[in-house]
């Protein structure tokens, strides 16, 4: 049976400088991951799994920003923020500045799922964790030698829209936030809205100078010129735009409609992206 | 010598249930509040002065639930969000889960003017304290017996939007959040374009079912409406409109255009408003 819908999915691995020799790994780690949330739409799967699924990939992959292999703090520690949010219902959940997580989107997730509170922050999305049984892990674990090493900053966030057989729309967004931030620190990929969001138009998820993201609401102001403009990739581009004049930031989004149409544009130097159409073709773009 | 600018100042208390005999001192509060911030603004001041002295003035004002008589969460503390917003130069500063600030909208603008950061969560805000030598106080000073004693839920926030003299628009928010709230949950109030914006069309500050704000974006919705529709009020009533048809969530919302015109709309029971135009007559309602 044919769907009336046609189902999308889009990923990126972070907007930024990307030294050339490291972007064709980074590429495939995007290809993996769209690849991922992809199986799962074709077997008639949720957006909200496949974009989940995609990002959890990109977690435990320690070249990206997120989870596993995430940036240091000013304290020499990781500190983690996601999101995630369903279009249809609104419905979302989001952690801030976790220690010790594994896979921070899935515990948004399960943020989202609880439903007596949309967003924790620090301890209190620990405490969170601890009351609902979700397995913390030892935070050393999730630093990486070359991140010990590492001088320069590590850019970058992680994210995932995908559009499902039902038409409906997910998005999925995890950092390890800005090499050397101070502690506590929250950018713009866990705030509804600014780093994430999807509506019954489509879906956003962003990364970059999260700083200057949130003065824009960037990820709800894409979507707003979505309905005005109809064309995802329009919308993507104005959406850097507006940022670079307001703010003078460097960011990059990916964009999917509720047709399926996907858009991605930045002001970064590089934003490994991938994407599959409903033709199942993988799409490759930095 | 007469400003080419109409100034203008907005307050709210909260909304939600007040019970009667409460209402004309919540009312005080808010005039005392506005008053705080007129003067201010008549003195040529900026509108973030003046809306974060009004925001003080509710602070430091233990019926409202804000800094000292914050509501209590799961645990018995006080936990507290605040956000604060300029909209010619969108900048903004906003911290979430604090204790120990007794005025955590000073916190916020203190973290907009050290421009590092735009936002810092629970230990981490109070490090950023330390480091930059802001006072803390013991978290218990800020408990009033009432809310010891309170079982049922207290409401709302604070906020304020002002226009000065030179037609900057700013917003200020604050809040204890939701009455036994877990702890670490982050409400609308802190996160910019939610509970807190301002842009070259006007300011909003919003208080209510945060979880529900948060999912619509409100007051950067509203300030799309307002773009749209140039009618701070009709922008107020579109907004809880949208918030109630698409989240069935209860809030109120106070608006300041560029022209001076304000606007305030609610759909909980009560809010309590005071605000004052350029002839410096104090208005009130609820």
């Amino acid at each position: 049976m044919k769907s009336k819908f046609t189902p999308a999915i889009i990923v990126h691995g972070g907007g930024g400088r990307i030294r050339a020799e490291e972007l064709p790994q980074r590429l495939d780690g995007c290809k993996d991951a769209a690849l991922a949330g992809w199986g799962i739409i074709q077997q008639g799967g949720s957006a909200l799994d496949a974009a989940e699924a995609a990002v959890i990939m990109l977690e435990d992959n320690p070249l990206f920003n997120a989870g596993t292999g995430s940036t240091l703090n000013s304290l020499g520690q990781v500190e983690m923020d996601a999101a995630v949010m369903e279009g249809e219902t609104l419905r979302a959940g989001a952690v801030a500045a976790v220690q010790g997580i594994k896979n921070p989107i899935k515990l948004a997730r399960r943020v989202m799922e609880d439903g007596r509170h949309l967003f924790y922050a620090a301890e209190g999305a620990l405490l969170f964790a601890r009351a609902i049984g979700f397995a913390q892990c030892d935070p050393e674990a999730l630093i990486v030698e070359t991140e010990r090493a590492r001088w320069q900053e590590k850019h970058g966030t992680v994210g995932c829209v995908a559009l499902d057989l039902e038409g409906k729309i997910a998005v999925a967004t995890s950092t390890g936030g800005i090499f050397n931030k101070l502690p506590g620190r929250v950018g713009d990929s866990p705030l509804i809205g600014c780093g994430t969001y999807a509506n019954d138009c489509g879906g956003v998820s962003c990364t970059g100078q999260g700083e200057a993201i949130i003065r824009i609401v960037m990820a709800k102001t894409a979507l707003d010129l979505l309905k005005e403009r109809a064309e995802p990739q329009a919308a993507a581009h104005q959406a850097i735009a507006l940022l670079a004049q307001k703010t003078g930031g460097a960011a990059g989004l990916i964009i999917i409609d509720r047709q399926g149409k996907v858009g991605h544009a930045r002001n970064t130097e590089r934003m490994p992206v991938s994407f599959i159409l409903s033709d199942g073709q993988v799409h490759l773009d930095s």
